[in-house]
């Protein structure tokens, strides 16, 4: 049988102790040489939709031997970029029939090549990113760390949240976001959900001073996060390019990033003359690019191949943007052994995604 | 909806004149710079299966804007290498649940993002093969040409010849095959269901003497085509490096190949020190590479953007190998769109592989 999975069986079925517990063999896997990680290629092209939306094809791929699995990671977008004041935004728009994103993970056994599951990438994409940071603090924050300030209170400052409590005794979390209701509301929510103290701060270096953890967890376009606010001993993660002040990484002394060869955009396929707004820009936008393709990547620290932490006054950083394709075949491999597990899925037969014929 | 389908649904709905009306916009939109062909990636690394195997997650992908739509097909296979006397054969394991192969095609719409339809890639597959060798006769072959050379007796030889009688008023085919009973078969079978002459050649040299196109489809790995079979104003196709000698490059005085970009095997992503037998083969084994490197592609032929046949002597040649993900998805649009025609395939709910969670 091959599960046809939804986003609603990952809420409630799958924990950020299970999604770092297969992210961290994954990442072990890659730094041994043993996992292959690639495939990355974005299409970029004409859309009947509108003349200056783009169609965007982009797939990632990874093999995780220990999980004996493999994924492809697919998804069919239509860009826009409408005007913001001066602003240009990219936004994806929900054409599919009723208004949704297309966005799939197929799941492979590298023991028999059959389809395993198929799934839809949003909820496992949010949590590998947070099991990234949680696998971040896990190697290089303090092992006394319990004080996280966190800045941004969407749906991943929540999960982040998650992942710094399920690898540190976390005993309390200051956050802060623009909006003071949003604040105040993720305050009390955490609060309630985790039996820890979470306070609403009214300012970003309120959230910030004195903790042992900051993470950056917002959609911010601008730096939210800053040179001067940095403390000995903490561990800094930040989930996108420009949450950081460039200066910040002068203060760091262990980083980490996640492979800087998948940090360019030479992977985006596009007819010569096609317009695409934004287009360069993702690598222009890492600030302080040359520091950060000498950092390790976040596999050799897990795998003890990195240098890691010798004191409590060293700052360590994870920078976690342009994660990769095996994160989804880690985090996809516990999410399909959880829906087996639980029963969870629409049972196909194998035979209408396999072949007789010689491929 | 979307559909699920098989490759019995290929058969006896998709004709071979349906792939070559489907091709032909496809190429054209690849010259024009609209059509976007690659993410072309093979993810090898171990598996459970044997230590000798390995398991080879493998994609291809391609936009035609004209037919609105992009493809992504996928390979999930175990290969092995077993020995076979002096030589090493590589043989893909069907391993899936009840001895089956996995290759999938995934059909989105450019329009809307949607997946359209999943099927698996193996009918496809050799219908574009033999199609693609079809739109070189098309457009490089003498238009009075009435005579068919074929070496080979298989499924592509078969294809091939449908692909002929399409685009050319062919009245006659010789065939030749090692196998003298799969040669008597292959000419009763053919001449019956084609209504033209199609003779059994006792040797190879009849086959092709006099032919106005010769077409070798065969597996074989040896030269089966020689520079001295070659005569002024043929058409030749070959489906697989190796099956022309070398020198026949030098009797040719229009060439056309697919893709030189795609010849090489910089898309095999392996752990370093995985032993593949057959990687660095690929490229090796392609003769007159400098040569060949020079030629333009089939897509600038068919657009009128390469130099066209100007006399009845001049001897053209298309190289069929090495493909790209595109024609999957010109094939996968017409096969598609027959196959909502005719009502076939399993459909399922679009929502099960769409989502509501931004991705």
């Amino acid at each position: 049988m091959t599960l046809i999975l939804g986003n609603e069986d990952v809420d409630g079925l799958l924990t950020m102790k299970d999604v770092i517990a297969a992210l961290e063999p994954a990442y072990r896997n890659i730094a041994e040489g043993r996992a292959v990680a690639g495939g990355r290629a974005d299409l970029v092209s004409e859309t009947p939709y509108d003349s200056g939306a783009r169609y965007w094809l982009k797939m990632a791929s990874g093999v995780v031997p220990d999980l004996e699995v493999g994924t492809i990671r697919i998804n069919s977008d239509i860009v826009t970029w409408p005007r913001d004041g001066n602003k240009v935004r990219r936004v994806k728009a929900p054409l599919a029939p009723g208004n949704r994103w297309v966005g799939l993970v197929l799941l492979f056994s590298s023991a028999t090549g059959e389809p395993l599951a198929i799934f839809p990438d949003g909820a496992i994409q949010r949590l590998r990113v947070a099991g990234s940071t949680g696998l971040s603090i896990k190697h290089m924050a303090r092992e006394d760390s319990e004080t996280l300030g966190l800045l941004g209170t969407g749906w991943q400052a929540g999960a982040h949240l998650e992942a710094a409590l399920a690898v540190r005794p976390i005993k309390r979390a200051r956050v802060y976001s623009p909006n003071a209701e949003h604040r105040a509301t993720f305050a009390t929510t955490m609060s309630e959900r985790h039996g820890i103290e979470v306070i609403a701060a009214d300012q970003p270096e309120d959230a910030v001073r004195g903790a042992d953890i900051v993470v950056t967890a917002t959609n911010s376009m601008e730096n939210i996060f800053f040179r001067d606010w940095v403390e000995p001993g903490m561990h800094l993660a930040t989930i996108r390019d420009g949450e950081f002040e460039t200066a910040v990484l002068d203060r760091v002394d262990l980083l980490a990033i996640h492979d800087p060869g998948n940090m360019g955009d030479d992977h985006i396929l596009a007819p010569e003359g096609l317009t695409i707004p934004d287009l360069g820009k993702e690598i222009a936008e890492v600030d302080g690019f040359d520091q950060i393709l000498k950092a390790p990547t976040l596999a050799k620290v897990v795998a003890g191949q990195a240098p890691a932490r010798d004191n409590a006054d060293q700052v360590t950083c994870f920078l976690n943007y342009h994660g990769l394709g095996f994160q989804f075949t880690a985090t996809g491999a516990a999410f399909y052994a959880k829906a087996v597990e639980a029963g969870r899925g629409h049972e196909l037969p194998t035979d209408w995604f396999t072949e007789d014929v010689h491929p």
